[in-house]
This record gives C-alpha cells, structure tokens and sequence, in this order.
C-alpha cells in the first residue's frame, strides 16, 4: 500500500493511492473521488520527532577513506522542520551554503521501546522519500548539528509511505534542476533499517509517526534560489521542493 | 501564577497553585478540591521539542578558561525524554556515567517564528526547573550530543511554571542526596531567556508548550542506583528526582 495525506478545501484527508486515484484510508470517508493529480499533498505521516543517522553508506565512507563507525551517530531534526512534496525548502539569511541529501525514511507504525532486531520490522509502518537538507556553513561552525539542520523547511518528506516495499536494494537519486547528483543503492547503507530501529529504540521511545533518516550517499553539494531539488528512490517514488531564498 | 499538571485517579487536570491548594486553570473544572500533596504531579508541560544551549554561565566559562561563544549552541532532547517531579531517572546500560546538570528552564507560550528581541518576554508563559541529564562517556564518544542526551526519563522538568518571575538574578542549585554540587546566579547567563527566544525562533518555530534550557553552571557530576537528586531555583521552586539503574 501507499499511504498518503493530503488537503483539499481546507480539509486533512489520509488516503491510499491505487493507480492515481486516491481510496479513503481505514477509518476515512471521502466525500468524493479524488485524483492524485487534483489534492495538494502533504507529509504523509505527522513525527513527533526525526531522528537521523551519520554516516551510513559504505560507497560514501569509502571514498572519504573514513572508518566504518561501529555504531550509528545519532542527531535530530525538529518537526517543525518537516515539509511535504511541493512545498518550498526556504534559505535562511544565517547561512551561505545549503545542501541536499537524498535519504530513504523509515516511518514508525507503533509505540518502539527497546526493540529487538528480530523484531524491529513489525514496528516499521513503512519507507519514504527523505531530504535532509543542511546548513554545511553552520554545522561546521557549530559542531553540534542541531541549528544546521534544523530550521523550518529543511526536512521534506514524502511523497507517500510505501508499506510493501522491501528496503534492502533500493536505487537512490538525488536530482537538481533534472541534473543527477547523487546515485547509490540501499545496499550499501552501514546499518540497516531494522539495526536502526533497534538501536534508536534502545535510548529513546519511537512514537507512531516518527521518522528515521537512514543517512545519504556521496554527492552532496549546495542549492539556490530558483532551484527544483528531487530525492527519487526506486519503488518508492519521487519528492520534489522548490528552493527560495528567505530575506528574513 | 504558579501552574501545574497533576493526576489524581487517572484523570490529567491542569491547576493553579494557591498556597498548597490547587486551583482550577481556565477551562478546567475539578471534581473536589485539590491539596497539593494529594496529587501525583506531572510535567508542568507538554512539549513538542526541548531545545537546549552547550555553555551559558560566565562563571563555568571562566572556570574553564573557555572563550565566552558569540552565539548560542543548540542542541535539542527529545519529548520522550520528559518526566516530572519525583519520576525516576533511568540510568541506561549504555553508559557508565551519568551526570546531573541543573538549568533553568523557560516554557514558551506561543507560536513563536522569527521573534524579535523586543517581542521576546511576550512569547514565555513562565519558567520552571529542569534537570538536562547527560550520559557524559556517550557525549564524549559520539560528538553528536543526541544520544547522550535523549535517552528516557533524562529530562525532568517542573515542579511548575512560574509565570510572573523576574529570571534576571535568581539563584540557582543542584543537591545530590542534600549535598550541595552546583550553585550560581541566573545573572551569570551568558544569553538572557529573551535573547535565546530570539535566536532560536530565527532557526526553528517554537510552539506552546514548547521548552528551552539555558545551560547549566559548573559543578556538573556523577550520579548513582539509589542517588537523590534535586534542582532547586529561588522564587521558582524544587525538583526532586530519585536515580534508579536500568538493566535494559
């Protein structure tokens, strides 16, 4: 199934996609038909918070002749950064120099405490499209990587949680203004979806709704003012955000 | 105003503290009076996200010969992490160190995005204790602050939320089984409440309810399975918290 939310006429609606029609999700009652091409679609789950990984794929690490980390280096995004397909990744004035990162997001179906491996698929609702977009200036400036990716706009999320897909080898692309930026596969992610539900669910509660960001590939770089920037992954989908500048 | 959240009999209520009897807050109606050490106290708030500054007291900056920082540096625990007064700390098997460190917390009152320095008092409902426990061997090893920070039950907060304090000069303590460990004076912030709404709105909107804490002074340390520990602030009050080992 493909799970998504989205608004028309001012109304918040949870649905599944079917080809391009849109089926009310369980629980949900439509007052009409509604085509994937007539809604303004938003986030497709609601996070009470992201929690993102480090350094995660192997392709990258090896290129940057880095060790592998032995566990995964954790930091968080607000949710209030988080923003749906289409909407506009906004530049903030504090910084010089924004990235992208194109990353697979695991989506939390129910209350993780303490997780073992064995079982960490059962609390994956499912995977989506992930940009986790990042102040390069300040998070060096800063060290710790809260400011740096945490401003409002800088997680676009979407567009639909895939609930069958299996994560194990995914293409994943990043593409700015059509040019491809960024290639690799889940197969070369470190530690995997289920490791990361296990691990992150050992030191905090996941709570349905949260989202994991797996980590990016190689080929980071900057975006500007006008750009259109698509995190692609294979099976899944494409998400796509404009990028303006935000004078403050 | 001193307010609070309590349960009695699984119902939450939300109160106003006259004395030591609790008073209903707007909206509330309660069923029977209310004696404060009738209730089972909860957080003072419910919040989305707690966002917290590294070093802000003059006095530990200087004690460790550090260079005073231009801007604040943030670093966020997750809402999972809260618990209230008398709630037990879980020391985590992860780690071999956990540390107590006292802070002022302030409560924000409402959707604050981008908030000037003048405008900053009107967007804090009030200011209450905070305890940013930290798991100090992970925060050394990871860089990343997230984990060392945001397991469970490392963020008590309350008892309530002063909402008329002065913050400027308050005096500021941290009791480890009634001894004394850390003590200064909210006069030695190196970034006021106001300046901190201000700058941490200019990154990421603050929603209400949402928490901010303000660093701690030095004097940081240890604590142990059976451990007692207590933040207490002048005019605001005392948050008791004991420390029980978790064995995963």
């Amino acid at each position: 199934m493909r799970l998504l939310r989205f608004r028309v006429d001012n109304q918040v609606f949870e649905g599944i996609l079917e080809g391009e029609e849109i089926l009310p999700a369980a629980g949900q009652q439509f007052p009409r038909r509604f085509q994937l091409n007539q809604v303004k679609l938003l986030p497709p789950c609601v996070p009470s918070k992201i929690v993102a990984v480090g350094l995660n794929y192997r392709d990258h690490a090896e290129e940057l002749h880095l060790t592998l980390p032995e566990e995964p280096l954790l930091f968080m995004k607000p949710s209030t950064s988080v923003i749906g397909p289409g909407d506009s990744v906004s530049l903030p004035p504090q910084s010089q120099r924004v990235d992208y990162e194109a990353e697979l997001g695991i989506v939390i179906a129910k209350t993780a405490r303490r997780v073992g491996l064995d079982e960490a698929r059962d609390y994956i609702l499912g995977y989506t499209c992930l940009n986790d977009v990042t102040a390069r200036d300040l998070q060096t400036k800063d060290g710790q990587w809260t400011r740096a990716k945490g401003f409002d706009t800088f997680c676009p999320i979407g567009p639909w949680i895939d609930t069958e897909i299996d994560p194990t080898d995914l293409g994943i692309e990043l593409y700015l203004n059509g040019e491809r930026k960024q290639r690799s596969r889940t197969s070369n992610l470190i530690f995997s979806p289920a490791e990361l539900v296990a691990f992150i669910s050992g030191v905090m509660t996941l709570q349905p709704g949260d989202v994991i960001a797996t980590g990016t590939p190689s080929g980071i770089g900057p975006m500007k003012h006008g750009d259109n920037v698509e995190v692609r992954i294979e099976g899944i989908g494409s998400l796509v955000n404009p990028i303006v500048k935000n004078d403050g």
